[in-house]
């Protein structure tokens, strides 16, 4: 059996930056393209500091066919700042953290009222805002507590694309329902995964991440909205290595390493739910109809030959470990 | 600041075997006894293996003046040798593990019907029934979908002694209301954290267990039912150490090693909360009021000199990390 995607994206990526980056994005470039996150030490605030990252990613990519759909880290700016992001050849949207939400984004937004003018003149402009959105509460239900604020940006920017970055709950599914004006990305591993399997045998650190897998009900809503076609939500792996000591350490850094494994997971998971039909547009056309993306042609088959998933990826001095490491997957990418 | 307790008693500990017990059973010793947990590889389930372990206790107790109440692994027992349990010096009660749930529970009760005959002898012999309450169910939900079977006791064993052992919830607190013939025993972890001190920000391994801390007004309901000195509310630390190399790897270990720290926090906990006069209670009189204990009287005096609580245990060949290792504590044992 065989399943041919054209020019899968993922929309939204960590490649991270110097010998982790020179590792991890040729693992990641089984995709067309991707978005990419700028929470690096410092974050990628400026169209200069994008430009420079863009080409080490290209760099790094060593001549995979493979476009970087470059991200801003969101600050306040002006309307002449706004116009010198946007004119940045590769530049795609600015990504919102709420301050200290997760990795590397102690310098994110604290105070949204701050942001209320930027953020009308990216409606005006055009300019996709991709959104963590968190609180700072009780863990399971950080997500939930941030849906008024994506109430209220909605509300308030009707004509901005506003897209809800690695949904994982039942209740963003269900708001992103209620407002056509939103959009979503959700990761490969909260279609498969919940607390359960992070905490509820032994504890699991490589399938720890912000936001936390929460409960079955959320997986499964967030699951039939993807096998349904949910014509509004992406693919964004929220693929996010760290190196194996920070995983597998006290004060474990939150993400899972999925890249290598999001394509032939994602075939097993649609054609065993009889959904196979569905794939194409989750893992493209929702997003490039949604934010009007060409991608370059990119035909990537998928086979039900057996993938053996290695224990650990190393080179450049670095070492992350992705999901399913050492299991066998049951397809694999045909090359 | 001083504060005096007569014979604390930590009513759920795990002391382990071999080197491990050699290392944790002199630093789990500043209690005048404590409940020992029977779930050893295999698990302590006859008179003799029981006789044997205390043995083993008290070699590594080292003339520490320590009273190891010992449990029994339940298993379904006919009188004779039930009868044989009480007769057999050190004997407390036993401890019922539904199968699978936690360290070393493999051999637990999978079906409760099979075991209501030994429940009926115990109940007319008066030996305590000491209760893991979890079902298989999401981890944050496996205590409440227990509680169903903690009523069923209550009402089919009317006399039984029943202890809902290290319950982490606030249902849990109102069940204890409801029924008189239920006690539980609280561990100084569930009175301090939240799931967000294990999953909030990094992940943290040494604080996390089986049960897995739960919500915030969780946290409340048992600080509060202790602080306000419920009569049917005991402290057991449910102290588990696993060596370093387990709990800082991939597939962590549940358990938390607070046996040396236990008495420093509580008196810090009572006395900041103005509750100095509900220690007592907690830590020892309601244990004795409720089994009929008559402990070796210990003094122990507690003062508000700061604890340098070690990295690490280290001996034997064994490592341990304690709760708030490397932290400097408030309150220390007064030597």
């Amino acid at each position: 059996m065989e399943l041919t995607l054209d020019s899968p994206l993922d929309m939204h990526l960590h490649l991270r930056d110097g010998d982790m980056l020179k590792l991890t994005a040729p693992l990641s470039s089984d995709f067309a393209g991707a978005v990419i996150m700028p929470n690096l030490v410092p974050p990628v605030t400026t169209p200069d500091m994008m430009l420079a990252y863009a080409e080490r990613i290209r760099a790094a990519l060593d001549g995979a066919a493979f476009t970087p759909y470059m991200s801003l880290f969101f600050t306040a700016l002006d309307e002449k700042a706004l116009q010198a992001a946007i004119s940045t050849p590769g530049f795609f949207g600015f990504k919102l953290y709420p301050a200290g939400i997760t990795t590397n984004s102690e310098g994110g937004v604290s105070n949204l009222a701050e942001a209320e003018r930027t953020l009308k003149l990216m409606e005006e402009m055009g300019i996709p805002l991709l959104v963590h959105g968190e609180s700072h509460g009780f863990v399971m239900d950080r997500e939930q507590e941030f849906l008024s604020v994506y109430r209220h940006l909605a509300t308030a920017y009707p004509k901005l694309r506003i897209s809800m970055e690695h949904i994982t709950t039942a209740a963003a599914v269900e708001l992103l329902d209620e407002f056509p004006n939103l959009c979503a990305t959700v990761t490969l591993q909260h279609l498969l995964i919940t607390l359960d399997d992070v905490a509820g045998g032994m504890l699991q650190p490589h399938l720890f991440c912000k936001p936390i897998a929460k409960r079955p009900a959320d997986r499964e809503a967030l699951l039939q909205a993807a096998l349904n076609g949910h014509p509004r939500l992406m693919f964004g792996s929220d693929s996010a290595p760290h190196p194996r000591c920070k995983k597998e350490a006290c004060g474990c850094a939150a993400g899972v390493f999925t890249a290598p494994v999001a394509l032939p997971k994602l075939a097993e998971l649609f054609t065993t739910h009889g959904a196979a039909d569905k794939l194409q547009g989750f893992i493209s056309g929702n997003a490039c109809r949604l934010y009007g993306l060409k991608p370059a042609s990119k035909q990537v088959t998928l086979c039900d030959t057996p993938m053996q998933v290695p224990a650990r990826y190393r080179s450049y001095g670095q070492e992350v470990v992705p999901m399913y490491a050492g299991q066998t997957l049951p397809w694999s990418i045909k090359n």
